[in-house]
């Protein structure tokens, strides 16, 4: 199957029907541009909301101090979130330059290289966000069973301002997801080739 | 591009080139049923052995009983293994009708619900790891500066049990992970169709 209305007749409207594979990628890697760069910002307004977080409580003549690496959860965030950001800035630079050059991806190895990358991230930040919400929740609520406390009774503006972080990060995880789902259709459409075969087949 | 050496001459062996989308869809598919069947097993095991999970510990005269109730974590834990291994067994039971078939999947609809479900599975089982695994930190090392006890310290043969419950939520999760990549596969590879087109151009 080749390309129907690219490059055949320049100077014509582009033909949008669902071969134009042209059209297809133009619009998955503006999805992706668009969604790189919500998680580039996001991932770094957690990062620094969660890592900058601190509050002082005097406790009697005992001064107490919260900060993220209390928590391992919250070391996790913020790294998770610092690798999101900087792995978004380099593939933003990826799809900017492509964009100009209005190059297709038909490389496989690069594709593979993109889709395992932003695989590893989905997870990673997914896994974060997991952990972070239920150290949060404990937090939050107490474990009254195992006579854990709630320490956002005590420390309310540092849980409000991580709560803040652990939000941006749900986003920056969902985000991911879908930009995992991209560059997984951009991997294995590559794998295709059966669009003149059996198209209609329809079996299970 | 349509199938080389698969229906044309059907006494023939098999041809194991990277066209053959046939021979590729069996590979995926014992891949996918293996794959499956160990999440099945596994996701199982795991919510039975967190789920009938008990200690009775005396302190002077107060009976306390440690159950997978008291973290919410845990009942998450639970609830996502249970649904993992149902699930599975639906996608096993759909393996093995299409593999006495012999049909390749080229359903678009049908691959795509198979792949958004995997997704949300395989998201859904990794998160339930994240937040269990967290839990079980605070559990067995406590949080010194939160004073959240240890409470692995008090019951020690529930946390081990809970420990394999989580162990075996992580390969179910590895394996979640790699069948929904198969399923993205089984589903993009629908989209291609450039296979004769600009096979060698390798823009990015």
């Amino acid at each position: 199957m080749s390309y129907l209305g690219v490059g055949v007749s320049p100077g014509n409207v582009p033909v949008y029907h669902g071969s134009d594979l042209k059209v297809v990628d133009r619009r998955v890697r503006v999805a992706e541009l668009v969604l790189r760069s919500v998680i580039c910002s996001l991932a770094l307004v957690a990062a620094v909301l969660v890592a900058t977080d601190t509050q002082v409580k005097e406790i009697f003549t005992i001064r107490k101090k919260a900060k993220f690496t209390d928590m391992k959860a919250l070391v996790f965030l913020v790294v998770a979130n610092g690798i999101a950001a900087a792995y978004s800035l380099i593939h933003i630079l990826r799809c900017v330059v492509s964009m100009i050059r209005g190059s297709v991806l038909f490389n496989k190895p690069l594709a593979w290289v993109i889709f395992s990358g932003d695989q590893v991230m989905a997870y990673m930040t997914v896994a974060a966000v997991g952990s972070a919400a239920q150290s949060a929740a404990f937090a939050k609520l107490g474990e009254p069973e195992l006579q854990w406390m709630k320490i956002c009774d005590m420390y309310g503006k540092f849980c409000n301002q991580v709560g803040e972080g652990i939000a941006s990060s749900v986003v920056v995880g969902l985000s991911m997801v879908v930009v995992s789902g991209l560059s997984a259709f951009s991997l294995f459409r590559l794998y295709g080739g059966n669009k003149g075969g059996r198209k209609t087949s329809g079996g299970w």
